[in-house]
This record gives C-alpha cells, structure tokens and sequence, in this order.
C-alpha cells in the first residue's frame, strides 16, 4: 500500500520504541507487580518474588563471530542476564536458553556455545529449564530469559532514588569497550593481512572485560552479610551516563558524579590514550562492563565503606539541578547519554 | 581450524540437538522442580508453581510476511506461548517480548505486530512485563517467554500417561497446515501473476486455523470447573503422531489411535483432496493446530464425556505394542512422526 504513512524506527531510538510499543500495555493481573521498564519484572507469589528478564543477541548486531569464541558467547548470553536479575537486587535460579542456528554451524560448534552456557549456569548456580532451538535462514540468533528470586523487603528497583543518596559503582568502566575497539582493530588487521597473529597479549584484562564479562553476584550476597539494602540500582549495560539516566529519569531526580570518582582501570587509560579517545568519556559511554551502579541512603555509608569493590561517585540531587560531571578541572558539564543504539 | 570434527545439525534433528545440549545440564535449585523436555518448566515457590516456556520465531522458517500479516503474527507468537502453558495444565499470567527488527521495518509496522501480541494478552488476560528490542541484519526476529501459575496439584506433565487412559484431543486436526498449503498456493500464484487476487473466500475455516490459532485456555478452565485433571497433556505444535510420541516416550507407554477417532474439519478434509493428499496423513502430521492432547483416567470419562471440544481418539498402551493407527480400512499401522523438522 503506497500511501501508507512509514516512520523510521531510527526517528524513536531503541528506549522511545519500547515506550512506544509498551505504553498501551496496562498490568492486568494482581500478581504482576512491576512490568516494563526495569531491569526486570516482578511477579508475586504470595511470599517470594519471582524476577523475570530476557535479553536477545544476534549476530552482527551484539557479537562477532569472528573474534567472538562461541564458549565465551554462550558465557556471555547468560551472564548479561544474570546481571539484570542481580540489578534487582536478587537471585538468578533460573534460565532458558533459545537458539537460532543457520546450516554454516556444525553440532561440534554448538557445543563449544553451550560449554560456555553451562560454564556460567555451574559458576552461578543457575539450571537451564527451557528453550528452543531453531535453524535459521542468517547468522546465530540467542534469546535468553533468566528467572531469580527476591523477597519484597530486599528487591530494588530504577525508581527509587531518593535526594543525598550516594552513587556507587561496584568496579571500574570502560575497559569492555576499549576491549571491543583492540578486537575491532585486531580484525581490521587480519582482514588485510591473514597471516598477522592478533596481538592481544598485553591487553589481557580489557580484553577479558568484554569477551567474559561477570555479573555481580557477590555484591548482592555482600549487600545481604552487611544488611545493606541500595535505594535503587541498574547494571550498566549501555554506559554509566545512559543508565544514571534511567534511575533519575524513573526516580524523578538528578544527580552529580565527581570525574575523580569515576573508576578507570589503568590498562583502560592507556588504551583510551593510544586510541585517541578520553578515558572519562569511554567510562561514560563504553557500557557492557555489567558493573552494579547503585545509590544508598547516607546512614549506610559506613557500612558499605568497609564492603570490597565500592567506588563512590557522587549524589543524587534534585531534578532541576540535572545530571552532572564535575571534571577534574572543576567544570559542570551536562553527562550526556551516548549509550549503544542499535538502531 | 581445517582438522576439526564438523557433524552436520541434520544429523541429529531438533529433538536430538536439544536431548543432545541439555544432557548435561542437571537441576541444581531446590526450586527447579521441573527442567528441559515438557511443555514448560516448573518452579516451586512454596505454594503456587511458576510455569515458564519460550519460543523464537524466526522469519523466513517460522513464517513467511507474504502472507503472514503482522498483526496475526503478533497475535499467534503469543498463542504458541500461551499452549505450552495451557499444556501444563497452568494458567497463563505473564509474557516477555523480545524482537529483532531490521530497517525495512518502520514503526508503523512494528504497531501492527504490537497490536496482535495486545488483542492476544487481552483475550488471555496475560500481562506484558519485559522484552528487549534490537535491530536485526537478519530479517525479523521474535522471541516469547510465558509464564503462568499452576498449585503443586493440578500440573500435568507429559510423563505421567498410563495404562488404559483414554486419549483425547480437544479439536480438529490438520486444518492450519492445510491453510499454510493454501497459503502458500496463493503466494506462487502471486508470484507468477502480481494481478491476480488471492482467492480465500471459501477456505476461511482453515485460513483461519493457520493464521490465527487460538490457545485452549477454555478447556483448562472446563477441567477446572468439572474437576478432572488429565494424566497426561502437550499441545499439538508439531504435529499429532510427533506430540503423541513425546507422551509414550516420557510415560514409557505406548499408544493405539482409532483412525474414525480423529477429529478432521469438512473443510480440511476438502482442500487434503483436491491437494491430492490423504486427510488423516494431514492431520497427522500436519501441527499448528495448538489443540491439547491428553490422556484421562477412565474413572474419568463420564465428566468428560459431558464436556464440549473434546474427542477420544484411543487407548494408552504397554510399551511393547508401539505406537499404533487402527485404519477405517481395519489395518493396524505404525503412526509414523513426520512432524515439523526446522533441521
């Protein structure tokens, strides 16, 4: 039909298609306790919380298989979700894992994926209850849904940051994606000279930061030995400024992040620096670190000072006052999301 | 790697790939009652189980947008979900959503599927709570997981069928691959003539079982209502002779079908002849129709008996007599499973 009215999808952006798509979509039954919109869902059992998130990864689009290793992929699908069950501050029990494969992947390749999908269910104590498999006509399609457990006093959402909380983070960013960018060259350089041996070898940590990411399961188990509860939390998948977003958006708050706060670890900073690129602005946007970014009310801070892996960044403050970076140099500047968009 | 053992996916199929992956994937969760290899999967939340299936459909092997309207296919990926869940004997309560979409897609279209997957949480009263959206290279991409509710009770899984139950199925058989053929009549027709219209009008029944199948939600609130709970139940997705075989397998039974038994459409058994194909082998064999294939306790069969959409078709049988059609004709055949083979 030629006078149909089109719209680019590119005009909304992934996060303005899914309000598009989900804002007509009311919860309807008394069990769905949070639907759309954070890491996860929530669903009532009378008791426990059920946690519900799913993730799809396709092929060109999240992975490339040609410094991609199927094992560390298959890790990979499952940790992303993990790390969004974690982000509600519970605990992954469950996930089900659906493939599409094309005729170029062989039975022996698919089991390299799943010793990666089993690797991480063994590392998180996880069971794979489900799926399907599928062929498909292109490349490698992964759709992953993970299930966790949390009970209604200890589950943490996006929306609930309050003025004077704390902005913590619980590792170092921008190394997954400068990891990304040695990998991106390394296949630049095969591509026009096959017999070059990729030279990852004095990258090994950032390389690792985006080839095995971790979700931080162990900061959930610390939250729950120290009786910390964080106001609201997110895992970064798209980069500290697009996430710190989503929680002052959903909280109806601001917030201002001390430049010198911002963990960068120091093979990151080199890397940035030899790529031409401002390490402050690769932790800003770089994303899939899958670190906890999360806020606490003041009266917990000594408790969480003496917790590992806590770097502090700032506070949340009042909406009009935005969202802010305080530089080294002593400027405000507005923290833009750059974020991944994948459309 | 030139050395590298490659065995082909054909060569075990999609029963055999997935008995082949999740082998080695034993239940480590005190809640994860049940795991791969039913309709669902089942957790324990101390009271009510979580029932969890997922599904990908992928264009191009699931369903062709020729033919296939979005707004139907929004409707029917639900559906599919929804079947397994009813399958378990569960209500379903909640749905994730996730879709891969390329640019040839615009927001318009994407409405169009939304507005399918919502007439369909509508009529089941199911809510949307979480998906994920991403471009695709790969044409589109979509994946559901479903989640329902069923007390420790009243699930029913596919391994528990016995001896002397009778087999039932709660409708018709055959008609939505039937309306695929005709579908796919049209699209050649098309192809050859752009100027011709598609002639549907008198196969609208059939059309129908294939466009827009419905999930039996109805039967499991008539079982409810009249107390009967079934030994054993699956849906028919692949087929009746592939779904019965998943039944005798898991029971470790086997199974006498009466050909006069099985229900067929006027309309299917119609279009089988003038397709030259033989109606029962289509109904069969056929899958998609998303009826509810189960077995009861004889004790059972006077509620039953009273119960609209349902018609017993045969007898649960020891192992050792196979899985067998008694023909109008008098013969006995084994019922071979042709079923749907994505490999």
């Amino acid at each position: 039909m030629e006078n149909e009215k089109r719209t680019e999808i590119a005009t909304l952006g992934e996060f303005g298609l899914i309000d598009h798509l989900t804002r007509s979509f009311p919860l309807k039954n008394r069990e769905s306790i949070l639907g759309v919109g954070d890491d996860a869902a929530l669903i009532d059992n009378q008791g426990q919380l059920t946690v519900v998130s799913t993730d799809l990864l396709l092929e060109g689009i999240h992975f490339d298989l040609m410094y991609y290793p199927l094992k560390h992929l298959g890790y990979k699908s499952i940790v992303v979700n993990l790390s969004d069950i974690c982000a509600m501050n519970a605990r992954p029990k469950q996930v089900t894992v659906s493939i599409g494969l094309s005729n170029r992947f062989s039975v022996e390749a698919v089991d390299e994926l799943y010793a990666g999908i089993q690797a991480a269910c063994d590392f998180y104590g996880v069971d794979l209850v489900g799926g399907d498999t599928s062929s498909s006509l292109q490349g490698l399609v992964i759709s992953v849904t993970a299930i966790g457990q949390v009970t209604p006093e200890k589950k943490v959402l996006r929306s609930t940051a309050k003025v004077g909380d704390i902005i913590c983070v619980t590792g170092d960013l921008g190394g997954a994606y400068l990891g990304l960018q040695i990998l991106e060259r390394e296949k630049q350089i095969f591509l026009n000279q096959p017999e070059t041996k990729p030279d990852l070898e004095d990258q090994q940590y950032i390389v690792g930061r985006q080839l095995k990411p971790e979700a931080r399961l162990d900061m959930i188990e610390q939250f729950e030995k120290s009786g910390v509860i964080p106001t609201a939390m997110i895992d970064i998948s798209d980069g500290l400024a697009s996430d710190l977003k989503h929680i002052c958006k959903q909280s109806g708050v601001g917030a201002f992040i001390e430049e010198s706060g911002v963990p960068i670890h120091p093979q990151s900073e080199q890397m940035a620096l030899k790529f031409k690129l401002d390490p402050i602005t690769c932790a800003l946007s770089g994303g899939e670190d899958y670190e906890l970014l999360f806020t606490i009310d003041p009266k917990d801070l000594n408790k969480v000072r003496v917790m590992s892996d806590i770097y502090m960044m700032g506070e949340i403050v009042d909406a009009k006052d935005g969202i802010k970076l305080h530089t080294k140099g002593g400027n405000l500047h507005d923290l833009t999301a750059q974020g991944w968009n994948h459309f």
